[in-house]
């Protein structure tokens, strides 16, 4: 950590040079790739070390860069979790807008719902990790809630261009819990998924109590 | 703290006498309570701080005993961590348990699932950080999934005196998302949470598509 303190005053004045520090305009600097690198290696951190060990000491030696480019770049640790946390949550709330936007038709809808269930969150435990350390932030700093809420207000509307509000508010509630109920181990098969899925949405699953619109649909 | 090694020292010299270190059993010392706080200062350490913020000289001072005691009564952070999440998680567990007991008849059974959304558990904040930490905790470490697969398996077994296994696990995940997403201010209204429950369970909702005793059964 010493060599990376010399390293550090080097950075910091070759940061303050621009005077980008006093016009809050990061982008001015001359290597603007620095802020997002910090960005990614601040989720990394997060990822093994959780929020309450993320210092910027050890996102510094983790991007590599100056500790002089951490008080640069973000004003303090809390300015540098939420640009962490935005970057994280736009990610996953992007690559869930796009898998329910690519269904065309209800039953395209619900298997876009379970795919979400079964691969894109489930895929990546660190993604658990870093959804969990945000909502425990969350948790404990109704100051971080705009991030949560940000992100939920955008799964809902993904949702809610194929579902009504009731049942988008349900199945948002299910892909949250049947997704951390997998990924601990816990979670039921994909079958389980599906049928749960359909039977939320209305749709006759094999174990549906009744008809979505009188007969039976064709559905399993 | 320079001041509480003091006591540590002290407090060590007088937990060994008892040569309960040795034989595994803190039970044998002279303050058998002091082994129930320390668990218990440890959930407020990881309530305010997180499990990574949270050390055995954080936790002593919480729990206002000497260091030595944490040594004399624990093996390590692990197992303490593992002690303190035991203790909450039956404590959460046994709560359920008797709100799912004490229904006798399905709709009791469902009011009893309703009321474990919107009153036990979103009711404190601090059940909602320390349930996250031990998520978190047990997303980066299997071998901290015995406790959450414990907890999970005794919320089962007590939806599951009511509920066929499909449709418990299905309740169980709503439970954790709704209860989650409620308590980040972002989850539905009770009579919203009634009409979830019912659907997930079979029974006609204001907005369930079909009848529940009609030609098909409302359990499999």
């Amino acid at each position: 950590m010493s060599e990376r303190a010399g390293i550090d005053a080097r950075g910091e004045r070759s940061g303050r040079r621009s005077s980008g520090r006093s016009s809050g305009r990061p982008a001015r600097r001359p290597d603007p790739g620095r802020r997002d690198h910090i960005i990614d290696a601040c989720l990394d951190v997060i990822a093994a070390d959780g929020v309450a060990g993320t210092s910027h000491r050890r996102v510094a030696a983790a991007a590599d860069v100056p500790l002089g480019s951490m008080t640069y770049h973000f004003d303090g640790m809390d300015d540098l979790l939420r640009a962490a946390f935005t970057r994280f949550s736009v990610t996953v709330a992007t690559r869930f807008q796009q898998r329910m936007d690519a269904a065309t038709t209800p039953a395209q809808a619900r298997r876009a719902v379970v795919d979400l269930i079964v691969r894109d969150v489930f895929a990546d435990r660190r993604d658990l990790v870093l959804t969990l350390e945000l909502y425990t932030l969350a948790a404990r700093r109704p100051d971080f809630r705009q991030l949560t809420d940000a992100w939920m207000s955008r799964s809902r509307a993904a949702l809610g261009r194929h579902f009504t509000p009731e049942t988008t508010r349900r199945l948002d509630a299910l892909i949250e819990g049947l997704t951390i109920h997998r990924a601990l181990g816990a979670g039921p098969d994909e079958a389980s998924v599906v049928a749960a899925v359909a039977r939320l949405t209305g749709e006759d699953g094999p174990d549906a109590p009744g008809p979505t619109g009188g007969a039976v649909p064709a559905r399993r």
